[in-house]
């Protein structure tokens, strides 16, 4: 371990703790902090950081619930030597979210927004009518500037305060965030996984060299309660060349 | 729906809660109780069963929790229009009680048990030395006779109370059981998704007609706390065509 690291925070919208908890990631994601390694004393680990004990005991406590880090009673915190979820598809973030918790600078190209009318097989993901009116967005997400997943949204715009709701949807913008303040926040998703080839629009979208198969997460998201109203339906094809896609599963 | 139906269950191991709870699935999945159709009172649903109404109560709480029935207030229960999770990978299973919740027969070809030593790949996978001594499965997991999955396990041998403790291994018997009786059960598994080519020892074993992509599940599997000792490093190509791969993702 190098032990001449110290870092400044950025100036980000997120709370300190969240924002102290990512830039430990970062630290363990580049291996500054290596696998087994214990972390430093407290006060020191926080002056190091620039944030209160508190605040970083906020941070190591998020770590510790990701399996990023572990507690050995009476000995100290130690980096952990299990594999460290990339994405942790058990938990429902959007892309973006789940590209910043991996340490990397999430970012959009080719965002363009629809209004659709539901043909009688996406009617039945959406659970409305054939014919009912759709937004659709289509979107690549990048990962400090690399595409990593192409991404087909669709929300019933019957759900929506207007049809019009999405319209002015851009690229630095959360999806989810954005359906929360619109009064559809999302609690829950049902996700099918099934690995693809790429057709050549997903080649070209992903630029992708070669037809290595991709992972296709198929979506239905619920924004009550989950039998209720499927808010959003999605597919989102990811390069795990580019981008691991990892889960914790508990017993 | 068909009101015809009537069912008697089988006489499995299982608690009769479990049972209920698995022969309400196969209903749901079979189409019997169709999605978004309300379930029949709880005297005539405890009736067709067989089962007392507080048995009905815990297994229809049990499908509630798995989001394959919808309770809504004053009006009744009913079938999920939500899609049902297959497998839900979330909830960390072996394969073979995987396959028998979404209502299939589980099997097993192939079995083999060698004991090896760990290469450094596979030494870092299961956190030894290299040289340690690691006994190996290899199996074929079939849904109602149908191959839908290859496995590859490894466990390191010292973590057994003998090395030769999973000799006697046999095709019906569950791993994570099995584990679980020698003091390893296990908690938890961080589970790495790839999308991958089949290559001719694949295609033979699941006897694919094509070279359609598989889904590699690659796991460590923790026996204590994720970060103390990897007690199975596992590989499971499975076929989705033959079986779907779903999870539940929580906000």
């Amino acid at each position: 371990m190098d032990t001449n690291w110290s870092v400044r925070l950025d100036t980000e919208t997120r709370t300190l703790g969240a924002r102290t908890a990512a830039r430990l990631r970062e630290l363990i994601r580049d291996g500054v902090l290596a696998p087994g390694t214990r972390l430093p004393a407290e006060p020191e680990l926080a002056r190091r950081l620039g944030v209160s004990r508190p605040t970083l005991r906020a941070a190591v406590t998020e770590l510790i619930g990701d399996l990023l880090l572990v507690r050995r009673r009476g000995v100290g915190t130690f980096v952990s030597a299990a594999p460290r979820p990339a994405h942790g598809l058990e938990r429902l973030t959007g892309t973006g979210r789940g590209i910043t918790l991996v340490g990397r600078r999430p970012g959009t190209t080719g965002l363009r927004v629809r209004h659709v009318v539901a043909d009688p097989a996406l009617a039945a993901h959406l659970h409305v009518d054939p014919g009912s009116p759709v937004v659709h967005l289509t979107r690549t997400r990048t990962a400090d500037g690399v595409p990593v997943a192409h991404c087909a949204e669709w929300i019933p715009a019957g759900l929506l305060p207007e049809p019009t709701a999405l319209d002015a949807f851009g690229a630095e913008d959360s999806l989810h965030d954005r359906l929360a303040a619109l009064g559809l926040p999302l609690r829950q998703a049902v996700a099918r996984l099934v690995p693809v080839v790429p057709d050549a629009d997903l080649r070209d979208r992903l630029d992708l060299a070669s037809d290595a198969p991709l992972l296709l997460l198929e979506q239905r998201h619920f924004a009550v309660a989950p039998g209720d109203r499927v808010a959003l339906f999605s597919r989102h094809w990811y390069d795990t060349d580019r981008i691991d896609l990892e889960l914790v599963r508990r017993g």
